[in-house]
């Protein structure tokens, strides 16, 4: 069996994948014939240096994401972690001279395939009178003896792309760029880790992992690395990867000591989610600055890959200001991203959170008559709804997790904690805005978002009077923010475990029966009573209603035979307080 | 069993990878306390409209890489795939209205939770008499039949970021930003396909597919989609999704019609390798235009990702000039790519490649008796190779694929078939640089880069003469350029199946009793009898060698107990020539 891939063809993965890049932006255009991406603006390079660099595919973005003003000329691409073609590479030289460029730097990834390729291809371009020089990158910190072959071209080529290509846009000479690209290319090292392998398309993975294992100092080809370990957290492998490669004892260490500047690059080897490169990233600044290390610049994401491999590498270069200048030089390059030119090390990475705003003074003193009132009417609320945790719960079970018993105990119990620590509010809208608060925090979820929102909502209209009709716009206004937010309308039954929103349909009844008492001369238990009635009336029609809001609406649309418990659980709310008032 | 993951804890994913986006990104700042990101130039902002936004984490670069000067002001971060704290929503836009900014834009993606908590912090924000006005964003375009709970917000929320920040930046009031946002909202749609799930951190993958199954339409928490197909090519796939997309029967869908600009993004949704998103990419444009649709411009990237899945989503916007100068916007948002303000669509995407450069006449007259002696000395060294060729592979198998003989049989058939074409060119200079482009095309692999580039560097010194000592000079330019792009040096002995590069030890044996070509009054026969026996004694003397360059290099350094093949090979070819020139 082999992996999955979407492609059209294993034979035209890299023409496609090249393709599809080149026709997506508009700065390059593929050399006909081969597979070769160059600058569209060729024509604008006359008198500078060109720089061509590539490679097999499968390393996406790398290379030709990496072409533009101030980085590539252009690329030439393998087959997928294959070395590309003599001829292809000799044409791409042949197009930039043509095009007037004074010489071309051929940027080679230390492998034996790209160095025997790319050279012939420059003594064939020499043969012919192209001024044509090459630097081989290598920048594996993974071998602690070196062999011969030398060390191996990882993602810190990138970071010679943009050095060079800062150079070559600053008109500086063929020689002179291959030169100062050579100092750089020694002051920098990369180590790779990887939770499994990739593979090829049309091919197995190249190597197989234990749940419990990660590969160390991996290739960027699918070949295995120099060392398994066991899992660890992601601070461990970090502290373990920069140990290996600032060890002094490695041969291929990258000379990193306290005080030293670098450009640190943390690089998605291709199929790692974002979270993690994220805490691979903070756990890389946080082990290099309690080394004492100056963090100058940071770069994270996907810029060498080894296709879908879910691993990373990390890229550290030594950097002086002249080079960091190199570094923040501008560039159209469609995968360099917008870095900052500030340092990380030394910078606040935070900032204090507001003050809460101060409330008010209560204008209606707490645990004068209104306040006693509040406290009788909370304290009902909350028995009644402890009563029926049960009932609650069980209907719930029909066509849920059955826990909305539970999360409206989980509400009344709060509110009991919080009666025990003094009087309430007597002021109607500091007492709705408490609640707010306190059933967001304590009841939790979307029932507790939902009520929330009810009381903020409500707390509103009663800030400038606590008249009747005032009472009715506060329900009015509550009302509205919930369908609003919650983008229900009565008559939507939403699926618990995802949401219970079907307070809505009886305090929907019960809030039309309230516009009464915006009427001159209304009674206030005469309509509240009403309201109640009307309340429950609705709650025992929810028994008939299909799911309409809520994340479960995209899923099902379950006909239940149970009353909703929310709207059960709302309705006896309102009959608490009803019974309270009138007694 | 769960899934692998590089973290530090899953209660701790969520802060761990915001703080380390934060630590590698000086434009932005925590705020205490919260999961909360912001602008760190928030003081620069006074009079301007505040652009909030986030949701669960798990999204990465969504949302906070989207933060930056013409994007977001800030976002608030929920737990992995979890809508974030009403309290850090309210604090966030407590700490843009504190810093002077008019008024607050909540962009928020389509989902119960994130609808409740943005609406709560929104009202309670308002209750303090901050202005704060709230769009919610359903992009998505699976399904057929609109639910009551609207289109789920996915990819295209990012470029609502960005159309939003550009308004905000221009200086565009709160209601304006909110109208105009609300508008082209309406003008997109989303589609995503995966091969398999995702996981959250400390579960296991939220759904299952075979080897042959994918997910189409699908959100980006890992819930499945809305309709699973058998594998497919990345065509057909394409094909499926924009039909799906753009039909107007479903009611989700983006009116996309023949003549439409639109801005188009393939969207990592993290796991996928970015080969196969230029793959996808490749075939989104074709299948656009195919249907006549304009691509004004294209985003290739990781934007909106659901942590591992390896898939895809599509977006198209339609778009008008005014709208695409604020998609064209500058922005420092980290993850915000580098477009370039040029339609896709119209332009040329391919130039010609460059003539091969045109022939230097043949001095000494093909057919002539220097060309029939080079036509003699050829057939021998094919016929002697030919005759090797169980030999070589015997040799090989000992250490390798056992394909030397193969290979170098291939070579000796392909110079046979030249030489019936007609006579070879009198010029040694022409003569071996074309036996070096038909090596490296029919030999092929490293073997025929290495002959070929020993060829081609070994004709520069006979261009001007061909006196012994330019021969003997031949040959030493031939030899440095194998050791130079081969980085190997005599004494070296590579593992065969990678590169046979032993050749190496015989000729450069033999090169160095060429030198005696250089003194005045040598002798061709003398010297090149010296050189042959050198060489077969180089060759013999490999026997006890380790590998030494080479990709196998890396991995072994197996003893071997027989001769290199490459080496005895190239002796073989020495004394063919000898013994030619000898008759």
């Amino acid at each position: 069996m082999t992996s999955k891939k979407l492609v059209n063809s294993v034979a035209g993965c890299a023409d496609d994948a090249l393709a599809g890049l080149v026709a997506c932006n508009p700065n390059l255009q593929l050399l006909q014939g081969h597979r070769v991406a160059l600058r569209s603006d060729l024509d604008s390079l006359k008198g500078r240096v060109a720089l061509l660099s590539g490679g097999g595919s499968g390393h996406e973005p790398a290379h030709a994401g990496f072409i533009g003003k101030g980085m590539l000329t252009g690329v030439i691409a393998g087959a997928v972690f294959t070395s590309p073609a003599v001829g292809s590479i000799l044409a791409a030289i042949r197009a930039v001279a043509q095009a007037g460029t004074v010489g071309t730097l051929l940027i080679v990834k230390n492998y034996t395939g790209d160095r025997l390729n790319f050279g012939l291809a420059r003594e064939q371009a020499r043969a012919e009178g192209i001024p044509v020089e090459m630097v081989v990158i290598g920048d594996d910190s993974a071998f602690t003896v070196l062999k011969k072959a030398g060390r191996r071209g990882l993602c810190g080529t990138v970071l010679i792309h943009k050095v060079a290509g800062a150079l070559a846009e600053a008109g500086v000479g063929l020689e002179e760029i291959a030169k100062q690209v050579n100092v750089v290319a020694k002051a920098m090292g990369t180590l790779g880790v990887s939770l499994s392998s990739c593979s090829v398309p049309g091919s197995k993975p190249t190597f197989e992992l234990s749940a419990d294992e990660v590969e160390l100092g991996l290739g960027i080809h699918g070949e295995a690395g120099v060392r398994r370990i066991k899992m660890a957290t992601a601070d461990e492998i970090v502290k373990l990867m920069l140990d290996h490669m600032t060890n002094t004892t490695n041969a291929s260490h990258v000379p990193v000591q306290p005080g030293s500047s670098v450009v640190m690059m943390v690089n998605n080897l291709g199929g790692l989610s974002f979270l993690e490169l994220g805490i691979i990233a903070d756990a890389t600044v946080r082990s290099l600055e309690g080394r004492g290390v100056k963090i100058a610049r940071a770069l994270v994401g996907t810029f060498m890959s080894a296709l879908e491999m879910p691993g990373i590498s990390l890229t550290l270069l030594l950097v002086d200001e002249p080079l960091l200048k190199l570094i923040d030089a501008e560039t159209t390059a469609a995968a360099w991203p917008n870095v900052a030119a500030v340092s990380i090390t030394g910078r606040k990475r935070s900032r204090v959170a507001p003050a809460e705003p101060q409330e008010a003074p209560d204008s209606t003193a707490a645990g004068g008559s209104a306040s006693k009132r509040m406290a009788l009417v909370l304290e009902r609320v909350c028995s009644t709804l402890l009563g029926l945790e049960e009932h609650l719960n069980a209907l719930d079970r029909a066509a849920g997790d059955g826990d909305c018993g539970t999360t409206h105990s989980r509400a009344a119990r709060a509110i009991q904690e919080w009666l025990k620590e003094g009087p309430p509010p007597a002021s109607p809208a500091q007492l709705l805005s408490k609640l707010s608060v306190l059933l967001l925090e304590k009841m939790g979820g979307s029932s507790g978002a939902l009520y929330g929102l009810f009381l903020t909502a409500a707390a509103q209209p009663l800030k400038a009077k606590t008249s009747l009709p005032a009472w009715s716009a506060a329900m009015d206004a509550g009302l509205e923010a919930m369908q609003k937010y919650g983008k229900a309308a009565p008559g939507d039954r939403t699926m618990p475990p995802f949401l219970h929103l079907v307070q809505l349909d009886s305090l929907w009844a019960a809030g039309q029966e309230l516009q009464a008492w915006k009427s001159p001369g209304a009674d206030l238990l005469q309509v509240l009573t009403k309201a109640v009635k009307s309340a429950e009336a609705a709650a025992e029609a929810t028994k008939n209603m299909e799911a309409g809001a809520g994340r479960a609406s995209y899923i099902s649309s379950a006909r239940l035979e149970q009353p909703d418990p929310g709207a059960v659980a709302a309705a006896a709310i309102l009959r608490a307080i009803l019974e309270v008032l009138q007694s």
